[in-house]
């Protein structure tokens, strides 16, 4: 498929709001990737299809997440986190996308992950933070992104734990994994400088 | 040992001060138990026990953890987790306490885990609000302690939690999987009422 085929399957899957969150993604990926590095068309690629499944019903979701055997522990969590895990699904059954560290980057954008490439982190950044978010803590994360995407995804990461805090929700492991892990990264660059 | 010798044995491992957050902790340990049940013998004991080995310097502790197969996981994390396994290690070794159950709650005090016992319950919220603990949210742990343990705990984990992400400091994984899993617990409570 061409890039022109892929948006316009990409955007048949989601309302007017959302394809323009997508938008606002793939231009902050964009301009991530100019800043910090990162192959251009995987950028554009997994920044564009990170929300492809993000407005399908959610026992469409929950469908396929017990029938192809995708991570179960899941359905434990919130089904915010279900759309990232079915949408990597998803774009390789629907659009042939092959590229793991593509998959890997719509599958991670929403949790993080341990040892996060540099896709991922540009994905899962350029979505707290495109032009469209207002929540307490984005300009905080804007600012940081102009000089670390480590320090700007921890800030984003700390504004999940304390939404899920303060709404007495569970907080997903993974993400805690994923904070922890780039916290050591920033000490260890602090320590070297 | 009788009840005498092992407050004097704990008592000399500490600082007074220190000393008197751990009998503030005996007597609310003792008063959650009068509330929630308990067995009265198991909560003295793991609440005078729970801070037995806080003051040791922590090289030693450092050690402890190397050379006597504790989890090395430990020292990747903040340093006020390791007295938490190197008591009740310490305490067994030195006091011959061989009471599993003792042993856990002392060894989960600080941390929490999945599937928290009764006892380790009550000395984990009597560690979060004896009488001398003043920090920001220790009212509300102290009000929703007469009514819920696990109401009270998540509110302790989440102070933690906070405070960890306000310093920018790791997370420690089992004890967001503590707090999941007692959100859960009422959860499912709340449902069935």
């Amino acid at each position: 498929m061409n890039r022109e085929a892929l948006m316009e399957a990409t955007r048949r899957q989601m309302p007017e709001r959302r394809w323009r969150h997508v938008l606002g993604v793939v231009a902050t990926a964009e301009e991530l990737a100019a800043r910090f590095g990162g192959d251009r068309e995987q950028v554009w690629l997994a920044a564009l299809l990170h929300d492809y499944c993000k407005a399908w019903p959610v026992d469409r979701m929950e469908t396929i997440i017990r029938e192809q055997g995708l991570p179960a522990e899941l359905l434990e969590y919130d089904k915010e986190l279900w759309h990232a895990h079915v949408g990597a699904w998803a774009v390789r059954e629907e659009l042939g996308i092959r590229d793991e560290a593509v998959l890997d980057a719509i599958r991670y954008h929403t949790s993080g992950r341990e040892n996060m490439t540099l896709l991922d982190k540009i994905v899962c950044l350029a979505d707290y933070m495109e032009p469209g978010r207002d929540f307490p803590g984005v300009h905080k994360i804007r600012e940081l992104a102009n000089h670390s995407l480590e320090e700007a995804l921890v800030a984003g990461f700390d504004s999940t734990i304390s939404f899920l805090l303060e709404k007495g929700k569970t907080i997903f492991p993974l993400t805690v994994l994923a904070r922890n892990d780039l916290i050591r990264t920033i000490e260890k660059r602090t320590q070297k400088s």
